[in-house]
């Protein structure tokens, strides 16, 4: 059977030089990063010489990278330490954050005396500029936790304006770059942020491994602790395997960025087109059908599908070969319809179905013909 | 240059049919095990299969089984949940524990009202059980976090025998099972210990992969908050082949458990003659000279070297192409003496330089030859 895979904000295919060099890894470097004997000595030597990859992506120092165990890992560490060691206590974010930053927040207003604001957004989920000015004039330790890129709908924050607010009122920013990381360049010497998490999944690396970004002199401390890797910052013995296969994908992406980049947003933009022809009353979500304001890899679509027939969509098209998601990967085993939406969108809509494709190098417009003739297929034959 | 790699307590090389294994689900198996559709579908389906042979390894049932970015993580999760969720209030441990479990104990007593108490240890690092139950008789809510064997000096713990002390006055039991499991047995159906904590890097699988048991219905939540992955107790998207490799690994180990068993102990046991012929001075430190208290994959030695010469000795041997270990790998970087041996060593053993030798499967005597020949002619070479 045809098998389309526009699922790709979910997780990525991994590229094949990624997994040749980490079998390579698996099979010659096992030797534990923290010995000093030659075997430790070698796999120390792959784990730092990764650690200046990501860095040199960045354009910050080396010792500001913190491997961890993915996205969710590094949203934890930040946001937890921020709490604990920093004394924060007033945290600005928003409703449409990933859950590894909302249910954490949720945690830590439980364990620890914070306050914990989320910004109004507008019809499309961008957020409200004047309200987050408004919200830095508290004279309390503040963080801001903002998404670079959201995981649904695709909106782009300004990082460089939130980043200078923030900095201009004393505020420490976090940003979960997860979307974004691989995706789209960030400037660290440029943009004063404090805190990036990432996850290598999701440009084509190895799943279970990522890496935050904490700019020099925070004071940060652990979530794991333990041993001394990672500076102190990350204790449990490296999983040298997927920091290698986290780097090479992330120095691919950039060598390629332009190139890759032009592509997958051609996709993007011919689903639109195709998809809006062949169903003139789709709508996109959001900012998803903006090609500037959300990203160049997804598109979140609401189909003019009445809310009996829409349950069964994403199983019919899962019988077609088609993967894409409803709402983000981690809830879309339940019914509940996404958090994200539930926020942005009108009522009316909510009962429609809604359904994110997301796309990678690995796509082609071919897929995309398929994907449109059986959505139409589909939708004709619900509507009637 | 020959190279012998006696350092399998830090960290193991991989068995092959892991690599291969991994290869291929990095190569086929690329889809978000949260995701509904096939491509989820399958990935979900592994991830399952090697929970299911891990819970089979340690005959539990699977639900009990958390996947963990490593053994300091279980330790972790295990550790803060039980004081801040469960309400723990005194914990007992010893001082020859691994880091992953002091440095959290240190952390958790700064953040939280609890009692800390270690337990009297004999001078082989032999737990004192009289004083374990003396502790015991606390009415306060209690953790017991006890490894099961010592990564350096080896012990073992009688498992058995705390577990049953421990459920009889009501405490709660942790073991850091790290250096155990995939290499001794452990019947969760027989013994009543509540939660364990492993790692796929010490018995041939990937590093960054462990687990968690814990014990139905014991109440403990997570140590990174985010997605429901893991039965809502271990957010992040999975890694996949890490998770695949580590059951692939534990299953062949439990599958050659008889005949790898003997192997490696036979080997320990000739290194012991053979460098006892060679250096009649050499001490073995705890119990490592015993093949029952002690495990079988590893020996600590004391060499009567003089305190001045003695910093130059793993020098010599790496310069020899032999991988061995001066306390843990975490600490190997630094000069201190070993945690473990300053608990249990006399003033005049600590200045003479002690030598971790672990051992595998693909060890051999030649090897084991080797290793005691350039330790004589060193030894006599500093001696002298
Ligand atoms: C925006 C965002 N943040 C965090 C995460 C969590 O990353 P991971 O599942 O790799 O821990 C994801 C993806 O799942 C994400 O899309
Ligand atoms: C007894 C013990 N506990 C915990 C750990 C930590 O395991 P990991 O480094 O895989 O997190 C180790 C090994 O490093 C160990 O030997």
């Amino acid at each position: 059977m045809k098998q389309v895979y526009f699922d790709n904000a979910a997780t990525t295919p991994m590229r094949k030089e990624v997994v040749e060099v980490m079998t390579a890894v698996m099979q010659n470097n096992f030797g534990n990063p923290s010995s000093t004997h030659s075997f430790g000595r070698h796999s120390r030597a792959l784990i730092e010489q990764a650690r200046k990859t990501v860095a040199n992506s960045l354009n910050c120092s080396a010792g500001e990278i913190i491997f961890t165990s993915g996205g969710t890992e590094a949203d934890n560490l930040v946001l937890r330490s921020a709490v604990r060691d920093l004394g924060i206590k007033n945290i600005i974010s928003s409703k449409i954050e990933h859950h590894a930053v909302l249910h954490t927040l949720d945690q830590l207003a439980e364990e620890y005396n914070i306050e914990l604001s989320f910004l109004n957004l507008d019809s499309k989920g961008g957020i409200d500029t004047n309200h987050l000015k408004t919200l830095l004039a508290s004279d309390k330790p503040t963080l801001v936790s903002l998404m670079h890129v959201n995981n649904e709908i695709g909106t782009i924050l300004d990082l460089q304006k939130v980043a200078e607010l923030c900095k201009a009122s004393g505020a420490l920013l976090h940003s979960d770059a997860v979307q974004s990381i691989g995706h789209y360049p960030i400037n660290l010497q440029q943009t004063p942020v404090d805190f990036l998490a990432a996850a290598a999944h999701k440009f084509h690396g190895p799943k279970g491994v990522g890496f935050a970004f904490i700019r020099k002199n925070t004071g940060l401390k652990p979530l794991i602790f333990g041993g001394e890797q990672e500076r102190g910052l990350r204790a449990g013995t490296e999983s040298t395997h997927n920091i290698v296969g986290l780097s090479t994908a992330l120095e691919l992406a950039d060598k390629n960025f332009e190139a890759e980049h032009q592509k997958v947003k051609d996709l993007k933009s011919y689903f639109m087109t195709s998809l809006k022809d062949a169903i003139p009353a789709v709508k996109f979500n959001g900012y998803s059908g903006d090609l500037e304001k959300s990203t160049y890899t997804l598109v979140n679509v609401c189909l003019p599908v009445n809310a009996q027939k829409a349950s069964m969509l994403l199983f019919q098209l899962d019988l077609k070969g088609i993967a894409c998601s409803k709402g983000s990967a981690c809830q879309s085993g339940s019914n509940q319809n996404s958090h994200v939406l539930n926020e942005i969108l009108e009522e009316a809509d909510l009962q429609k179905p809604s359904v994110r494709f997301s796309f990678s190098i690995f796509n082609s417009k071919d897929e995309v013909d398929y994907v449109v003739s059986v959505l139409k297929e589909n939708i004709l034959s619900t509507v009637s």
